[in-house]
């Protein structure tokens, strides 16, 4: 196992000469035309020693813990296809995450072990259309008791990268009456079942996408799944979707970094070549300038933040830094869509097009302050946690 | 001709009643899909009498003045397809209302006529990518004169609806000596003009389109036409697109007005349907309703000041109105991606998909910020306009 | 009387060749060193034909319309002693106002009149430091009726020129169990008045202050009033207030537009003339240039905001116009603090003095965001209306 | 010499039992009345060993790294008193590493021993009312060189702490055909010296001050003193300088996180305990909630990056962090002053009076976006290195 510098130096190689040289056919061509480039880059990653980082070694990964995994998912972040290629995207890998931790013998060798080898793909369903995200607990799918097995109904969308997964967890009440947050279990159910149908690649933002780059609409129709495909303990939902969001939001924010880092890296270039009139370029332009530099302080102070909630979870565990997790969450969001924004503004026309990957994550990554708690959602968390601390206890 | 009130009420209920219906394909559906039902709009404008607003009444328009046809742009502007539906939409119009004002009989003849009957489409080539479009005299394309033509050769993108334009106005130098305002002419090239191509349709965001929903990478690799297809005095070039740009800055920002109110239309319709819980709508929350109030007073504001311009563009033309037309231009823009990106906040992740216009709007208009002049551009030019009043000539 | 026109033409006159040159000195001198200039100048606004432009003519004044008085208003606003030298600063036009339309025939005699003339000065009390404002129905300061008299204990503060009034206009409750809107009722008490007290002139902004230019914190402790002092029906309080405030943030508006006008003439001199480096003056900086850019825009945007309400109040009055009155109040404010903090950054050192009345209109009206209704209590007003327009009853 | 831990938390002790007590009559009473008490909290300082925190343990201070320091001065920036009582306020501490590092022995013992044990002031002239501060290598002031004295002359304000200073350390051109990095020399200049004089306390928001609370204008009319009065050799006057911000900044800009601390302490005090209604506290209320929030985040990033930075110049030098340098003093200025904005926003009336520590630091904390360099030329300053990395050498 490679030591943490070594293994981030080796990423950054590995996005440099094999992803980089792949990212436009991403940006431009369906999924269909280069998903078998793709593979062979999941490949030449397995064979650099590379592949799912965030994994035990005695499962093929690199064993990092949270902090260094971090350092991979900015590198692996700087290209839109970075963290396919390492078979560390979500949502696999938060399903591997919540399987490893808490699945059963039995789900780890069926599920768990062909996902970390990526061999198969998988979903999470838990969104509901008809639901507010800011109300998790509020779910109308149900999960009914009927001998040994649950029968599922619900209507979930934004399952992210349903087409052509082997699996969705689905998260579904098990308890109506239940306290609200012990109504709802995970359950695994095989995208083979009778009942469960795809019902649509949703278009976002002008684009529904194919095989692992969708979100799918997703309906489940008594579906027959057994008991034992259940994840945890009953009523045990809740919690391990909250698990899963502390690390899963550590991944997503250095994530974000290194979007912003290649974006600010991208402005740089454009800012030193394009010129204005002959000889003259324009960075020498102190709209541009400031533009710069903005983005560079904002971004070394997220990332900064973000890797001391990670040391936070390393060292005391995700519930001891829900109130930096949330922190991290709205912040870093709110430097990416500001990041973004100004490379694009630099860039003029050429900004807007997909000769470069801006426009792609100006559009898609416009969710990054809406999807795993609106921004508003997580500043309200913060300020109760805090207010706590002065005797108020304020309910939403 | 009806008067103004009436007018744009009809027009309102033309975009309820036959538009809005029609929307949900063309943001789904590829152009020639649509584009027939969207040919039956037209025909259908066209019988209640609402065709060509922007053209005098001889030529088949209502022959609004640029303060009544303001208030059309708002409602056409609240749907995509809204100035398409009227055979007003972008860059048609502006070519339109160049060749009226300065083509010559022969011109207005043979393209304004088929053009203002909707017959044919245009396009208008100017920017160039090897150039920056913050200095719009420095240019690469070339016509040169032999004889009684012009061989005209040039490089440009950005060039809107070029795909099935039957020809484009190029912007070309005529003389590479002359002061820098005077050296550039504008020709019209009809598209099959030997020599002439259509490279791509440019991803932007995404989306390469198709037809008029499009922005065209063009060649013109020496297309020779004849002089008499200069439009104007040679070296008015520049001169024209100036000219072109002040009531075009009028009906863009009216646009952007239309697109700001159904943001906002959706944005309280959303708030006051979605439920957080049982019975608690989105809209008690406080962070939803200041993004509502923050929006209501941002349209309400920029569309004075857009209103306020267009009139003193009708009383004393656009080179006396051009500060206010600089200021409305960037302002407005601002005021467009403020409220939409809080349209989407509010409506959560099906913010981010094309089931309502909102994603569209987010990712295409993001360019308001960019062409006609980047906000960058115009500010200067209003802060050295107010600068000179107090005796300080400064050059960018 | 002089038309609208030229009225504005004198006022222009009058601050520019009377109260200029006497800025520096209030912003410098203790009140009472300079009152007596402002007296002198005083006396020649009424030689002018300029004494009191919101009163009738009847009354000495010039019988301004709400929207001629607007550009008034706008003119005196370009110094911090322009109100006062009319005799039509805050709070004594709210009283004046508010007697003229609401007083008894004796009250106007006995107190409208001096006021008018400008031999007394007045307060109001209505908010409490016990009590937070954005609830103005939640009042501590009881009047209890006693045979033909009221009497009256509480705790004020920003009891604003409570020191030298001649009398308290003092909110306080009648009927403790009636509805909230219906419990307050406004009394009349002069400052001689046993139990009155002026505890102190509140230091506000480092500035206790003096004379006209204070924030009072005032106890009324029992004391004894005639019933006849009410000003209005028993239990209007409230009511009176709110009509109290549709002009009156219209006068608060155009007073910043003033101030906003100001401080951009004062922007745009400095960086016409300091100089960076021999010949090259701050004007150059394309960060000046844009901060100039913006504040045009925002104030012009502003203005046409306040105006077109004003136009709304002056046709429908101001209960039809409450939206917008609450609309303008957070929208000017906003632009106020944004214009005054370009206009400080672009001053460098110098803006931090009192120099220039920048640093005093930094520190003082800071308020306009927080006095007559936080930002946050008027968007919520706005968008609760709006929202009622969609079926939706929101509650705070 | 206690570990850092336990002296931040003994200099907590000390801010909290000994000058917060102080504080109160700080904002309200004049600096000569609550001088002795200070003196008292000096007194007390030095007897528990906190003296000095930055001097070494020879000179009678605390030996603490620049980050250890930068706790310190985190603590002490809680109360505006707080550097002052342990003797490391600015321009003293400048001045006391100034001489350290770069001082003559005889300059050493005749002026540093004193400062550090707190007998005078002095104070440092740098800052020229004719010329830009953000073009530090044009000065006006000459220093000429006479047999073996110089004689200097020369204009300045925001001279801070002059009045009561026992000695100037000015900056004055010793050559003025050098290059302009080598043009100016410090030298001591008593302020007994003839021909010195402090013109006025500059009034700056509203305060003139006092003793060590004011910014002086100062002449230098033909001061004469020994050349052995320079510091370090001639022209290296704009090197020291620069040495001087490297670690000042650090200081600044921890004492603002400080600020901010307390800042937020009394927004969620405040927020906690004021009621709107009966038993509703204004905690509950969203806007509040998410003003607190925005607040954490931010103060929490802006200290890991000011943190960092010191961490850098203890471990390479302040040279080799300058870009670090340049991004915390803007970055660190704009969250102060958007903290400060939301505790008054949150204090609503109270925030503008001199009742909490919040309105002083709103009105003289405007100033950190202005002096050391204004927020627009550090920007150009860090972009312009980003850039050198791209290959562009970019002149302002």
């Amino acid at each position: 196992m490679p030591n943490e510098q070594t293994l981030r130096a080796q990423v950054r190689d590995f996005v440099d000469t094999v992803l980089l040289p792949l990212e436009g056919r991403y940006l431009n061509e369906p999924w269909a035309a280069v998903v078998g480039a793709l593979d062979g880059a999941r490949a030449e990653a397995r064979a650099r020693g590379l592949w799912a980082p965030h994994l035990p070694v005695a499962m093929g990964g690199c064993g990092l813990s949270l902090l260094d995994f971090a350092a991979v998912s900015e590198e692996l972040g700087r290209t839109p296809i970075g963290h396919y290629a390492l078979n560390c995207q979500a949502p696999d890998i938060g399903n591997m995450e919540l399987l490893h931790a808490h699945g059963s013998v039995a789900q780890r060798k069926q599920w768990l072990g062909p996902l970390a080898r990526g061999e198969i793909r998988s979903c999470f369903a838990m969104t509901e259309p008809e639901r507010a995200g800011s109300n998790p607990t509020w779910l109308e799918a149900r999960a009914e008791r009927d001998g040994d097995d649950y029968v599922i109904s619900g209507h979930k969308w934004f399952t992210s990268a349903a087409d052509g997964a082997a699996f969705a967890i689905v998260m579904a009440v098990t308890d109506a009456l239940a306290p609200p947050h012990k109504r709802a279990s995970q359950v695994i159910v095989p995208t083979t079942t009778p009942g469960y149908s795809l019902v649509r690649n949703i278009k976002v933002m002008g684009d529904a996408g194919e095989g692992y780059a969708t979100h799918g609409e997703v309906r489940f129709d008594k579906c027959r799944v057994p008991v034992t495909n259940r994840i945890g303990d009953e009523g045990e939902g809740f919690t391990l979707a909250q698990a899963r969001l502390g690390p899963g939001r550590i991944h997503h924010c250095m994530r974000w970094m290194g979007i912003c880092e290649r974006a600010l890296d991208l402005t740089c270039r454009h800012a030193a070549t394009r010129e204005l009139s002959p000889g003259v370029v324009l960075g020498t332009r102190q709209s541009v300038q400031h533009m710069i530099a903005d983005s560079r302080a904002e971004i070394d102070a997220a990332r900064l933040l973000i890797l001391e909630t990670a040391r936070q979870i390393d060292a005391h565990g995700a519930a001891a830094a829900r109130e930096s997790v949330s922190t991290i969450k709205f912040f870093a969001a709110g430097v990416l869509q500001r990041v973004l924004d100004r490379a694009i503004q630099v860039h003029g026309a050429l900004g807007m097009t997909d000769d470069t990957p801006l426009a792609y994550w100006f559009r898609h990554e416009r969710a990054a302050r809406i999807y795993d708690g609106a921004d508003e959602v997580h500043k309200s968390v913060v300020a109760r946690r805090i207010l706590k601390g002065y005797g108020v206890v304020v309910r939403e």
